[in-house]
């Protein structure tokens, strides 16, 4: 098995060697200059993790890992200009430095280029599974990104379709690219569907860790700032599951928060952490955490894969995830 | 042979039946609502009409049209939002009616299901030349509307710039539609290639004429306002032929017209009309235009139809064009 790095470095690599069209310079300057601000290469390289899970040649599924990338690149351009930041990896955003019409059109092209990665080195037998586990995720991040934008606006949020809404916006990607790099590899369907689901519940399970680490996480640790999420009023589930388990003193005191427009913003995370605190919402959020690690801990054992791939997989999830007791 | 008229009518119906989701409503309500504000349909007919044209059944054509259709209206959406367009068809854009975001992410959407339709009823060993065709026209008519709005942004456009601009914005579609419509009626890759070229370059010559119509069409048959392209500064064949040719004094007050921004409407449409009848355009627009159109005839004699199906395409580019004499 070759380590997650080394795959993440091959995708590192693959990336500045993409032949990106030339002409016209204002459509595909902006597509160069997202792929090459970095990130992880965290799909594209699982992509590659699954396909060599299942003996498959790594350099056969570079072209859908990198499509894998160039979509998700795509919808960060697409979001950035959506949710009208000004940064991405602390860079100037694509609309911010080209114009919002760059932003759209150049995202644009990029979705057309997924495609064409996406079929260009994938067997003829294997085409249209391909492409069609590619479209179903493409639409569901679309269709994740929407319920992101609606439940901004809206003023109540259902626990589960918060946790539908991160299904589709994050982890049916991480799925995707682990079905499609299973499936190149060589990997029976039901195996490829089963790689689906352990990506799709740890996805589920990082973000809810995410969640929990932005007010519990130790700010040494932690990448981003402590309480960001309380400061901003975002919907995550620990503000959700407080709301529903809210009685009407904290339902109004929360309330009162979120409608504030002047604030202190140690105080508020303050308040707001006591509120949590007092409605256990840290241990309703690792249980719902862990309860998605467990479906991929599941979903990973039915795997029809020797023992030493299978832990190789749980080191892998073990490393992404600390469980919460 | 099928009428156009009855293969337009078909899509027509077909656009209504569409199986669109239902959920996020906000992303795909604007879906189902540019899909309803019709159109001619044309592009997706076009491919019916290659399809029926090589003998091939048209109910199986009829998923590649919808997504050549959809494909298109996905363009619409966007444009509309870089034109900052208020109106399309006479009912308000997305953008304008569902905000920007709702807009950029809609389109998106929509060409994801344009590429699930145009696999949906190919067979297996069309799937890829089909897609492959299909993504080359996307990725080509992302590049016309740069292009598009690059050159309004620049002091000068070069002819064959202008003409390589409508030759990706509008023809490349028409093409690839024909092209797509032809493989999967049962042509081989050498006839459905002679069928894009004689798409591509009528769709140049169709442009051309629309370019000419605008200033010396008869107002009582034009579609549009006579003049409008003037009045708008639109770069047209017309005005960057003129610039091309203009003496001294002419380009003085070509550009000055050009630089006024008061001025009586009817004024300026009659004295940069003047000029273009000194420069003889109308004449040079009508050769270049006419070049175009023999070139769709050439192609068309070489595709292996009887002489009966020719008869059906040269009457069908007839119809589309005035010939200039």
């Amino acid at each position: 098995m070759k380590k997650l790095s080394d795959l993440q470095s091959i995708i590192e690599e693959a990336i500045t060697k993409l032949d990106i069209p030339q002409h016209p310079i204002e459509l595909y300057e902006p597509v160069k200059y997202i792929l090459s601000l970095g990130g992880k290469r965290m799909r594209p390289a699982l992509l590659l993790m699954a396909c060599d899970l299942f003996g498959g040649d790594v350099d056969a599924a570079l072209s859908p890992a990198l499509a894998i990338e160039v979509f998700h690149n795509f919808t960060l351009v697409h979001d950035d200009i959506m949710d009208n930041a000004p940064l991405r990896r602390g860079k100037a955003t694509v609309h911010e430095r080209w114009g919002q019409n760059a932003g759209i059109l150049s995202g644009d092209v990029m979705l057309v280029l997924a495609y064409q990665l996406m079929m260009k080195k994938v067997e003829d037998r294997l085409l249209r599974t391909v492409l069609g586990v590619f479209s179903t995720t493409a639409v569901g991040v679309c269709e994740g990104q929407q319920l992101d934008m609606d439940f901004e606006k809206r003023q109540t949020v259902g626990i589960d379709e918060y946790l539908d809404m991160i299904r589709l916006k994050t982890s049916v990607l991480l799925g995707g690219a682990l079905k499609i790099g299973a499936l190149v590899g060589g990997a029976n369907l039901a195996d490829a569907e089963l790689l689906y689901s352990f990506g799709e519940h740890l996805g589920i399970a990082f973000q809810l860790q995410d969640d929990i680490l932005d007010v519990y996480g130790d700010p040494d640790k932690f990448g981003k700032q402590v309480g960001g999420d309380i400061m901003s009023n975002k919907k995550t589930y620990l503000l959700l599951k407080a709301l529903e388990l809210a009685d009407h003193v904290q339902e109004n005191e929360l309330k009162d928060w979120l409608n504030r427009k002047d604030f202190d913003a140690a105080e508020k995370v303050y308040a707001v952490t006591s509120i949590y605190n007092h409605l256990n919402i840290r241990a309703y959020a690792g249980h719902e955490m862990n309860s998605h690690a467990e479906k991929a801990f599941i979903a990973l054992e039915k795997i029809s894969l020797p023992e030493d791939k299978k832990h190789y997989l749980r080191n892998f999830a073990d490393g992404l995830l600390v469980r919460e007791h």
